[in-house]
């Protein structure tokens, strides 16, 4: 098995626009795309497998199983603005190697689509929190519009690790333009309230409309959730979230 | 070396169903389909070698080594249901990669002998064990026969690790279907009592008759081992019970 | 993608000497050669880019990122002497393999612009610190250079770990030559001081001159830093000044 | 760079037997046929390079420097028996991978020289050291004689890790047969005695004399140093004597 998108469904999309939210930090990319998608109505046409990702399966719903793998969605613009294309999934590639496969497998096949500008969604760790969304982009022009809408610029030397970076950085080497917005968060938990901080400035940037109070209800449950939780370590809540990580000879459920 | 299977024997099987069964989780696997190799007089045709298995080999009882590896067996239906291919073996692929390497190559050899039908068994962790066997599948009539004769379905979001997963992951890909038996066990110890409960749901998936009373013996020596533990930490039990991995530079025997 | 140099301009270099400063110990490499490169005006004409680099991307002062990469100077001599070609960046390959990828290239780069010698920069790690500069070299000639000039020769079985000591070990497989000079370091800072004592050795072995006070500055307030941190232990020091490192599923900024 | 061997000298060898003894537990095998090899005055004639080597570089008495590596020595039997083989080195590789990659590769090449025999030497931990020597093979004939000139017979179930575990492994797939011995030890200290004690059992099954005379120095040298060590802990012993290894962003010596 490659590293390799699989499409379900031909498509041909007006000047798309790729958006990325692979799960990451307070799984804020997650969130923020997942809502997006669910909230736009988008459609699956294509989806990404990679012997990079976990070797475990998901069960859903039905006792029906699945590899982790990312999926690929499109909405078509109704007012000839540019069309959307959305990345999620389930998890980041698991080696260093691995990440850069991924990442260039996504620009391939976003530039086979004729994408020119990417935006990378994720979280952005602080200690106390906050409610700013942080940009840093390939291009002074990008930057420029999402500052205009609300993001604030990283600061310089931070490094943005994991694919919402490493798209960047490998599409500074094509002639396609890419940007993070990246929503402050503690990061301990999944954090809804984030993401919505990164919607409002995405949907501002990228000029559609989006009714964002179907976030409400998960925020208050992450709130309700970090209430009870005081006087828990950080280090536990984090523990008790994470996901199982690839560790050779580590039984989970064989 | 490639990861690779060497066929020591041409077999043609009629409509055989693969049941996988390599260590892992409490040896659930492992123990209920090397019993069932045994019992059933399953007769070895070929092995499988791979780089990504741990770098030692090991000793028998005459001082002679080998290398760590699967064993497929097959076995002849004396009454016109489906012959059986089995997999069984010393141990799982070390790496992430590797994991998918030695599922893919098991499902291209399953494919070559006319498989359309695979079954992996594994354990089910869980805090207080239980005896539940559990199970998902690529397949609704698959799943429902499951059912049917016992198992109960997997919940949703529970990630099944290692080959037993990956398996049915892949699966899903092809034209084939798999599905996986999982016995609830503590996990700490060999489970042979897990993989009783595993067999009885299998063997009436199947529609085999297997005599298991032949595994009494080792549950009452579990049973006996896990008497004797009392008052020992279940880290610490656990830690005895470990088998030797793969680290780069650990002296072990060289 | 794949390890790799891209040139950013076409250049024919005279006898041109490489010299290579990327991250380690201390950063002595990397301070002394980026002095050299800053100081002497020298240009950037190429780019390594590799996917053992790790997996995040780098934010600069205007918000634009980029990927970890080497970076190729040359600056041209202006008496006849030899050109230097200077290797400096961000990071060296995160795996046993990728080290080996990466040098390799380096050198493969090198020999196509006619290097026939080769000194790599970098840090020698000592309990009490210490002012001088330690060499080992692939060739007797160079050696004694080194030794004429103020460096002194490494004790026997010392291994000189990373790119530095690996351009070494390869181009001794091949008709170059090759020599590290490694500044004493406790090692726990960034250590300025130790890359002026290595330019020391360094721009006398090259029989060039450049003014070294500009490193003064950096000396001053390391020095500071040092005197601020007495009484925090080495180790917490040390912590604090680590760059993240690739680790799996490790959340940083997504 | 690929994992290689590289022939410095043309040789025809005489039915060969190859004795391998890279570094592992307590150095056994490499001290054993280190001393061989320097008793016996064989000849080098071959190096085998590997970026699964360690990422650093050695550095000599006269400051020469050079990658880690194995070498392969001969000796010509001066009364028709078979020529002798020998590969010593200064590592193993370090990972699971690198370890198949290196065994296959020594391999093939005692295969181009028509080995059909082959010795693997190495240490057997075990609580109280002991003075036995351990022998396991691929081959009943090879352990007989092994047998019947003081070697004992290795324990069922004990895994052989590392490249003395996987030549055998390797080679029971071919047509060559292979017989480790393993002087026990308690491995935490380079161990003469351990090697010593291997030597007496290696030359009677190869059917040489060797005066190992020559071991009491390191011998006496080995006990004084556990003398001196009494009351410190084995693990702070182990750490000691420990090699650098590779760890991805480990400052050494750069």
């Amino acid at each position: 098995m490659r590293t390799e998108v699989r499409e379900l469904k031909r498509v041909r999309l007006r000047k798309p626009v790729l958006i990325e939210g692979l799960p990451g930090l307070a799984l804020v990319g997650r969130l923020a795309v997942g809502y997006l998608v669910e909230t736009l109505g988008a459609e699956k046409f294509a989806e990404l497998y990679s012997p990079h990702f976990p070797y475990y399966v998901i069960v859903d719903e039905r006792g029906r199983i699945r590899l982790p793998k990312g999926e690929f969605y499109y909405w078509r613009s109704p007012d000839r603005g540019p069309d959307l294309m959305f990345l999620i999934g389930d998890s980041q590639a698991q080696t260093n190697r691995g990440q850069y496969e991924v990442a260039s497998c996504v620009l391939d096949f976003a530039r086979r689509h004729g994408v020119r500008t990417i935006v990378t969604v994720g979280g952005y760790r602080t200690e106390r929190g906050g409610s700013r969304v942080v940009c840093a982009s390939t291009d002074e022009e990008l930057l420029r519009r999402a500052l205009e809408v609300g993001a604030v610029k990283s600061p310089p030397g931070s490094p943005i690790v994991g694919i919402a970076g490493l798209l960047l950085g490998l599409t500074a080497m094509t002639d396609m333009r890419a940007i993070c917005l990246l929503g402050e968060t503690r990061g301990h938990l999944p954090d809804p309230r984030a993401a919505k901080n990164v919607l409002e400035v995405l949907t501002g940037f990228l000029g559609i409309e989006v009714d964002l109070s179907g976030l409400e209800k998960s925020i208050a449950e992450a709130r309700r959730m970090e209430e009870a939780l005081v006087g828990i370590s950080m280090e536990e809540i984090a523990k008790r979230h994470r996901r199982p990580r690839e560790e050779p000879g580590r039984d989970y459920i064989y």
